[in-house]
């Protein structure tokens, strides 16, 4: 087996160490949330006009992030939502992301079966895809011959994926928690990406599987930070869905590696925070991002 | 709880009944197994070319087997790979199959949670939207609560979702097979489907929560048309993936009722099959498309 390097493990960890920043800012666009001078802007409701309001936006968080955290986690549905205009658009958002230096985490959460799959690995990982991203986050239910297409292009180029372990919505459970002999089907995946990442190894030890646990969980994180020691983790359910700091802290290594936290309703609007919405008033919307990326920054000071 | 009318679940059916075919077309398109003719007309190696190539496929299938059957399966995959020229052809592909009566059931998979979710439904179901279908596929790893948002819109308008329970890939079984208490993770998502089904029936006891179980595991499927008497089943896996007609027929009620089997290769690349090829030379690939619908049709006559 050949593995491209630097693997996308390889230069996440780099990109957190260059940053001194776990964060992961998670654009999520939504038409009712936008800034008020870009709702204004809008002189007719068409897709296209929306989802050039999207690219503006989502590339003025990225002028304010770039340099300040290592990832950024674009969600496909928000683009999808607006059709072909918004899934054009979010080209852009991927490709303006990139070329400043900020690693992508699509957020996607798809899968299928054996040469679906690829082709899904294909317009979201590949070379020539429009879209192409750093990685993508894969939906588990359909086993582990659905996951190994996604490790093939792991292999051919420097990217990753991040497959549903533990998530952090209330019902997640219901599948998630089923026990088996004292296994529950997260633990199941979590020993499978285990297994999957062991001969793809980089220098600090990650291979290109990551694994998405919620910090609504905390017991399930410490637990997985365990059970998967070879796993990026992408922790989300900071902030807004009712994480904290100590509760992320269990997901990471020594040092602020092996997880990157997402915040996106709280870092991309936080312009209607109260606590930013004084400050930051008409315009400044970008400023109140900025204030919200070096709190949540100075909250996970992992780093140090 | 007001639910539109008439819902999916009966206008599947009356399709059923009116083409008497439980055949479902998958509108798989593969850049490599093209007809000749289309592959040769692409000047150039452009998404919008292979895009274009696409449409003309797919609507000249559409054209073929509209009358035939009662549905078709687009795989969003395939046009994804394309990028947002493909997405623009998915959404040609969708409108075009519904202008001609045919029940479109978009192969997406997402899912996603809460209002993330709510984002997929309004994508590929809601009203305003290009690639506005009759159903979609969604996965329910997530749980409960990521699923009921895509009942919401159901219920809205005469929609309907086909969760995955059993799917037909050998991998399958990693996590659907797991059992808890005697009750399998596949048996499980069943349950729920049968209680979200139960206050949405139409006359014929079908609820809007539809379920793919694949043909290549007979026995559970035989199961799980008695453990969601209320769930219309899409059943993939026929034909190329090696399901038969004797394993099918277990997935349906009295007089072809309950569910539809998909084939997607088998038909629409119907041209490069040995039994078809030598009758349906150069050109005739559509006629290919019809003798293979044809010939499904009758081995599936489940409707006499």
């Amino acid at each position: 087996m050949t593995i491209a390097t630097p693997s996308f493990a390889t230069l996440l960890t780099e990109a957190v160490q260059k940053t001194r920043s776990v964060t992961c800012v998670g654009l999520d666009p939504r038409k009712a949330n936008l800034p008020e001078p870009m709702r204004q802007a809008i002189a007719q409701d068409r897709p296209e006009e929306w989802a050039a309001a999207y690219t503006q936006f989502c590339c003025g968080i990225i002028d304010v992030v770039a340099g300040k955290v290592p990832c950024v986690k674009p969600q496909a549905a928000f683009f999808e939502q607006l059709g072909p205009a918004g899934m054009i658009s979010l080209g852009e958002v991927v490709r303006y992301a990139r070329s400043k230096q900020l690693l992508v985490i699509l957020d996607g959460k798809r899968n299928d079966i054996g040469s679906t799959a690829t082709a899904y690995a294909d317009a979201y990982l590949g070379a020539d895809s429009p879209w192409q991203s750093d990685s993508l986050t894969v939906s588990p239910y359909l086993g582990q011959d659905s996951i190994e297409p996604f490790v093939d292009v792991c292999d051919q180029r420097s990217a990753g994926i991040f497959v549903l372990v533990k998530t952090s919505n209330p019902g997640g459970g219901l599948l998630q928690n089923r026990e088996t002999d004292g296994q529950s089907v997260f633990q199941r995946v979590a020993e499978l990406l285990t297994e999957l990442n062991k001969p793809r190894l980089d220098s600090h030890g990650y291979g290109p599987l990551g694994a998405v646990v919620g910090a609504t969980y905390p017991e399930e994180l410490a637990q997985m930070r365990q059970a998967m020691p070879h796993s990026v983790i992408l922790i989300p359910g900071f902030g807004a869905q009712g994480g904290a700091a100590d509760d992320v802290k269990v997901g990471f290594h020594a040092g602020g590696l092996g997880a990157v936290v997402n915040s996106s309703r709280h870092i991309i609007f936080a312009y209607q925070r109260p606590e930013y919405a004084e400050k930051f008033a008409g315009n400044a919307w970008q400023r109140a991002v900025e204030a919200a990326t070096d709190d949540m920054n100075q909250q996970l000071n992992f780093c140090e």
